[in-house]
């Protein structure tokens, strides 16, 4: 079995508490004591950013930051476990495949792997559902396919008061399904996606499931996706 | 001098009204009477695109479906006008190189050029500022760079009283920043940018511009942006 996986939506919970205030069990479960290698490129400031989140959680999870090794990709490809932080999507894939990560993270599968936002992205097929400004070229759109579906971070429901002519982040994800056949999990705050073994279980709020040509239909907390990790 | 510029927010109007109501008059006077060969490549459905637009502006405008011509290429390399309307810059970019279109417009920079929303981000000399997902990936980020700005479309203010937990849109901005030096021109829904000759003008909206380590400040209709047309 490849490493479990743990996918949140975002870091930061509503009303400015500390981040991941919202999902400090399911996030010391998941990693279970193991050191763990923080992935900080999604962010322009790597070393503002690793103490943001030490702060918050280096009393209950032993985090490494991984922009300090002399050699990241060989550092992570005999991790035993890596977080990989939200930012911007482009930034994080262009950083990681230029410095060997993303070879280092395929080449070792059964890392535990967890995501938040932008990290959640990388987990999946491809980064072809993240909401970021394409800031930089990535090099491609392939990620690392730790799920074989896609998710949208951040998930937002439509405003029936806005005035606002963009598209809604449901016409986002059809556009997405008229180039492309994943089921894409809409992630909203303070959901998490976590797989162990051959199962996999929606936690921490609700989330939408969309499929190509079909109606999306509501997901409930607690929520067994297994069926997701085997697409027909 | 290179032909004009005209580069809009967005297609639609608040409160439904037909596509273009709110720059009907900004239009015909851009356009002043020449053929001009819509470019609906942004959105999937090539045809109801042309008809939904030609139904709103047919009478004022001789709009003509570049995708029905047997060459795109060679007919936008002799082209007096294009217009390229809105739907995800992704797939739009991906197209216009794919098909030749790209190359058509580099070679015709006298053409008279006219952009909504994806259309707009055309225009810029990247579409790193664009708002969409990245459904596909468009084989490189360069644009046309009509313009040696950056535009961000439907730009949205914070709203003060959410609880989405993703980035702002002037945090998007500023990660644009993080790693771009152009200057970016956030557009209010309804706002154009008019270029002629080397005068540069706001109109339809107020917008709101954001420079690299500067604070931003806001722009008013009939405002002179002239000097963003020789960037220092």
């Amino acid at each position: 079995m490849p490493g479990d996986v743990l996918l949140l939506s975002n870091s930061r919970p509503p009303g400015g508490a500390a981040p991941f205030a919202h999902a400090r069990e399911i996030l010391a479960s998941h990693l279970g004591g193991r050191p763990v290698w923080f992935v900080p490129y999604a962010r322009a400031d790597h070393d503002d950013y690793v103490a943001w989140v030490s702060r918050a959680l280096g009393q209950d999870i032993d985090l490494r930051p991984l922009h300090r090794e002399p050699d990241p990709a060989a550092t992570i490809a005999d991790a035993r476990a890596v977080f990989v932080g939200g930012g911007n999507t482009f930034r994080l894939l262009h950083d990681v495949r230029r410095l060997g990560i993303l070879d280092g993270l395929r080449a070792n599968p059964d890392c535990r792997y967890t995501g938040s936002s932008a990290g959640t992205n990388l987990a999946c097929p491809t980064m072809r559902t993240t909401n970021d400004m394409p800031i930089v070229d990535p090099g491609g759109f392939d990620a690392l396919a730790r799920v074989p579906f896609q998710v949208n971070p951040h998930y937002l429901d439509p405003d029936p008061t806005s005035t606002h002519q963009g598209e809604t982040r449901e016409e986002r994800i059809v556009e997405f399904h008229e180039m492309n056949p994943e089921p894409v999990v809409g992630l909203r705050e303070g959901a998490w996606l976590h797989r162990t073994d051959d199962t996999l279980r929606l936690g921490g709020n609700t989330a939408r499931l969309f499929r190509r040509d079909e109606t999306p239909v509501e997901l409930a907390v607690g929520d067994d996706l297994s069926w997701l990790l085997t697409p027909s």
